[in-house]
């Protein structure tokens, strides 16, 4: 049996097309609808009840496309209401917490994790939470790097501006001996190979938004919602506000083809 | 006859607090009662419609502690609420534009004159449209420079990624012959001695804070509402939500004595 129901994706804003490029090149029979709440992005600032009602009201607008299963696109939902959904919708929802958490206690020799995000995810501890859950000896050296997605959305993806923030914000890591840098924030993927240049040393990037892909991969078949391996998979994109710069820089960026952006006001 | 009731100010958020340190330099006498609505920061990417909704909502609050006169330290709220503000309320309201063309007028020998703002201040053609109704004749050359605002709140005042965005945003003006620059955002006097530094030719700043400052003045003498001179003015300061980083980044650059703050929330 195969699902050709869509994958609901949702984000505070355009950050989590990252996500979709990574499942759109593991699960290309997937069709995928993303809704992005640009009308009230960001999120980081807001209390968690606000994002908890915010992302209960973005996945019903998936579930009336009839979503096989919700993928939270966003690092600050994922933190504060992946109960509240799980426990409100029947469909599977996947954050990116959790698998960029699990990936980067794989690939890490010496137990010794850096994590780099917004204010807000940071201040969560989030993902020094999942880590320790999983391996009580973990070290976790965090840290909030607030520059990096206004530089992003500025489209300053390789240059030396945004060089000299990277190396300013990953100095301490470095120096307390990390392995191993999990990319908490679902832009930062378009800063990959910046990131690497500038961290010289072997250390592994784990990108959350990866490894979401392949959580949802899994989950796809685990509970055998697969899509047919001859559907050529469609994108729809949909955002509650008209779409800022950063909508050009992450598509040419990510190098995904977006049809016309629909518009969808929130009631 | 002097005037106790106080001067209401208000912003989207922290950064009208330039405007407030330049009206305590100006009149020191004067109470002022400050609103940011930190809750909806920010306002820029939010439809006209919306704005001045919300600029409403914040003037009534104001207006409810009895102020005497409102001030709109906000570009974005004074390049598209103005009209409705002055409609609606029937005290004097001041925005930052107009005091800010006026100044840059008399100020420029070459009348070239560039502004920078935040992409929504320079796509409303505010300054534009208020220098050249005012002199059909003038050049104006402006530039959004988006990572100005994100710089700024973080603190980085006097640094050398800074003065590098600095550089990059103004070259085009200065090769474009400008001899006066408009700060066409709250923001940007935090940044006065890092742009008059990277502006090494003499191209004169004009800081729309401070000349709003200057127009309220003129204001309260015109309307007979100058507070008694022994009064030893206070400041109060209010917040739609809890306040981030930038309030002490704030507090410390325009060396302002702030009490405490109170938490305003919107019903």
């Amino acid at each position: 049996m195969s699902e050709s129901r869509p994958i609901g994706v949702f984000d505070s804003g355009i950050g989590g097309l990252t996500v979709v490029k990574a499942l759109r090149d593991l699960l290309p029979n997937e069709n995928i609808s993303y809704l992005g709440d640009t009308a009230r992005v960001p999120y980081g600032p807001k209390s968690p009840e606000t994002v908890q009602r915010y992302a209960i009201e973005l996945a019903e607008m998936l579930m009336k496309q009839d979503a096989k299963a919700l993928v939270v696109a966003c690092n600050t939902v994922s933190s504060v209401a992946l109960p509240a959904l799980t426990e409100k919708f029947p469909v599977p929802v996947i954050g990116v917490i959790e698998p960029g958490a699990r990936a980067a206690l794989a690939a890490s020799r010496n137990r010794h994790i850096g994590v780099i995000g917004t204010r807000a995810t940071i201040r969560s501890g989030a993902y020094e939470k999942a880590l320790r859950d999983a391996d009580g000896g973990v070290r976790v050296s965090s840290r909030a790097c607030p520059l990096l997605v206004p530089l992003i959305e500025e489209g300053l993806l390789n240059d030396e501006v945004t060089d000299q923030m990277i190396l300013r914000y990953l100095e301490p890591l470095i120096a307390d001996d990390i392995d191993t840098l999990v990319l908490g924030c679902t832009h930062y993927p378009l800063l990959t190979s910046s990131i690497t240049r500038v961290l010289k040393r072997q250390i592994m990037v784990v990108d959350s938004a990866q490894n979401c892909a392949r959580a949802v991969e899994e989950m796809l078949d685990q509970k055998s919602l697969r899509a047919a391996p001859l559907n050529n998979g469609e994108l729809q994109v949909a955002l509650t506000d008209a779409a800022d710069n950063f909508l050009n820089v992450a598509r040419d960026a990510l190098q995904l083809k977006i049809g016309e952006v629909q518009l969808r006001p929130l009631t």
